[in-house]
């Protein structure tokens, strides 16, 4: 039996998602671009998957912009949105906990000259929505930060961040990027309102390459990509129609069964949760607030390699951290303050709709065998 | 019967290749970027594609990076190219025949102060390699062109122009956009000494939203998209792995398969030059030694969406110019100096591995019905 406790890194895509792909892929084939009736076949399917995307945010669909995925649509947000403001400001905020995906762009603007403020979470694994607020002055042209933290599943303060700043800075870019708490957590434009909102297929059950980027309506920002004026000129290139028709079917079985899936999160993490209270050598990382999807632990003296491969020998898959930043000890584990011994032996286990009671036992099972023969050994 | 002859704008997937990503979708769905063996698994299929990539072009397979399609790959190119040589000259050539992704992001360097210098195809439809070499001076720090146009099907002179280019500005980038030529004609990186070559799958038999981009060893470009340092970092982004996998079979297929399809493309164009000449109010507007998958003509008199239109309405699908361009009337054919009454009437005709005799007739036949309906309405 496998057990796949890594959902955060990707997801195994739903059976309705990977039949529509095929459909497309075999026979909606067309361009969406192309005059005739198959590239309109071609076109309807974009569209359907545009105003999917858009019930889930309250928006116009028209701005619901497709992307290859969480990655660009982070890039775009972020170097789209200060190519578009170059005399509103020189400092962008965001925080010390980011993706590698907004981290990186950042950093690429901060050679460029930009001074970026990087807020910091509190002991214990939180933010206080003040650290961001106070961050932010007239010289801020971009705020950028993300929603739910994919390592510990820290949930930000996003609501009032972006009330705040959008009150006491009207002019202010806010982009949220929402990979990792998208359908997740209600995320409702009209009562969070940030001008753009990042987010991906392949954490939702839907296939890796496509993503999207929410652009509030008035909302200027420069293409990164340029070419045949696809996805009104912000992202050129002929849409990856199979992989939209497959996020489209992803993204309505999060919606409409969102409330059951989030129940077998709080499931499976309650169950773990209780187990570990029985086992002093598993300290937990994540808040007792996060996401109940993400569950990060550490057995300190195991490094997490050692644990890591010692579970998939038994065919049970977790991650040491960030799945993008292989096997590199984790720079936000370390930005939340965790001790270095247990960010050496750190655990993400993140779960899917799928994840039942039985996997969870097998893993506890192996863990706990895992814990007894290094234990020993390191010691 | 559906007679789809658009396959210039996009293929329909080949059987492999749509399997392949259903596969990976639902069975191998590792993250690339995962240190367990669900990860390991998924790398491999990336690794795989690459090396198929990589014997096509007779390369390297790390010279090999997987992008979101050939918009994406010619603004890699591009964009990513002059950014790593800021200080190696102010001007870029290119043709002025090139498709929007390589116009659009040429243009936008324009706007930064690059002089872009367009070279123009003689009257006929070819190109005098000439004319690029003469282009090309000191200052020139970019060639960026295509090698098979889009519209026309013209193939033009790459060999002899990198070779002579090669040999004269040794530090000159060279940029190909092999989209249209790619596994039709031979493409050896060790006779055709180009830094950079630009390809994609949905022309190919693979699904849309996957390309590659050819880097040449040695040769530094600068990513336009940052993050998790993918693809050598110059990708970002975690992989389109079924794309990939689906990617990976449509370019075996092409590869092992490709003068087979070469002799059903040549078999198609030739049977319809033949049928076009007893019809007198049929223009070509390929020149005879144009690639043999594209055949451009005009019924002069008739607008192209008019003809596009009847014959969709008995299931036939051509193009009226690129797809990327929707609608628009094709500056492409304008530049390759058509008269307007041609460029207002023209029709793309591109052919499949799986175009038939019978298809052709079906076409030719609805063809003589819109003429005789349409010429009598118009004139």
């Amino acid at each position: 039996m496998e057990i796949y406790l890594d959902n955060c890194a990707t997801t195994k895509v739903c059976i309705d998602a990977a039949n529509a792909c095929m459909k497309v892929m075999t026979e909606q084939y067309g361009n969406p671009s192309s005059l005739h009736k198959k590239g309109v076949e071609a076109e309807n399917i974009v569209t359907a998957a545009r105003k999917t995307a858009a019930s889930i945010l309250n928006c116009d669909p028209d701005c619901i912009i497709f992307t290859s995925g969480a990655t660009e649509s982070n890039n775009l947000a972020i170097l789209g949105g200060i190519s578009a403001r170059k005399r509103d400001g020189k400092t962008i905020v965001t925080s010390s906990v980011e993706h590698a995906s907004v981290e990186h762009a950042a950093a690429y603007l901060e050679k460029q000259g930009y001074t970026v403020k990087r807020v910091e979470p509190k002991p214990g694994g939180n933010f206080d929505e003040a650290d961001f607020i106070n961050a932010v002055d007239e010289d801020t042209v971009l705020l950028t930060f993300m929603m739910v933290n994919n390592e510990l599943g820290t949930v930000l303060p996003y609501e009032k961040i972006i009330r705040a700043l959008r009150q006491k800075f009207p002019k202010l870019l806010i982009h949220l990027d929402a990979v990792q708490g998208f359908t997740k957590f209600p995320l409702n434009v009209r009562k969070i309102d940030a001008d753009l909102i990042s987010f991906s297929g392949h954490k939702l059950y839907a296939p890796k390459g496509i993503g999207g980027l929410y652009v509030k309506k008035g909302v200027r920002i420069e293409p990164i990509i340029y070419g045949g004026s696809q996805e009104r000129s912000l992202r050129s290139g002929t849409q990856a129609v199979p992989l939209i028709a497959a996020f489209d079917e992803a993204l309505k079985l999060c919606r409409d069964e969102g409330e059951k899936f989030a129940e077998t999160y709080r499931f499976c993490n309650d169950y773990l949760r209780k187990a570990f209270q029985k086992m002093p050598e598993v300290v937990i990382n994540s808040p007792a607030n996060a996401s109940p999807h993400v569950l990060n632990i550490s057995v300190p003296g195991v490094p997490s390699e050692i644990m890591l491969h010692f579970l998939e020998q038994h065919d049970i898959f977790v991650s040491s951290g960030s799945a993008c930043s292989k096997g590199a000890k984790s720079v936000v584990l370390k930005a939340y303050g965790l001790p270095e011994d247990r960010v050496k032996s750190a655990l993400r286990l993140s779960f899917s709709k799928d994840t039942a009671k039985e996997q969870l036992d097998g893993f506890l099972d192996v863990l706990e065998q895992g814990i007894r023969r290094f234990k020993a050994v390191i010691r």
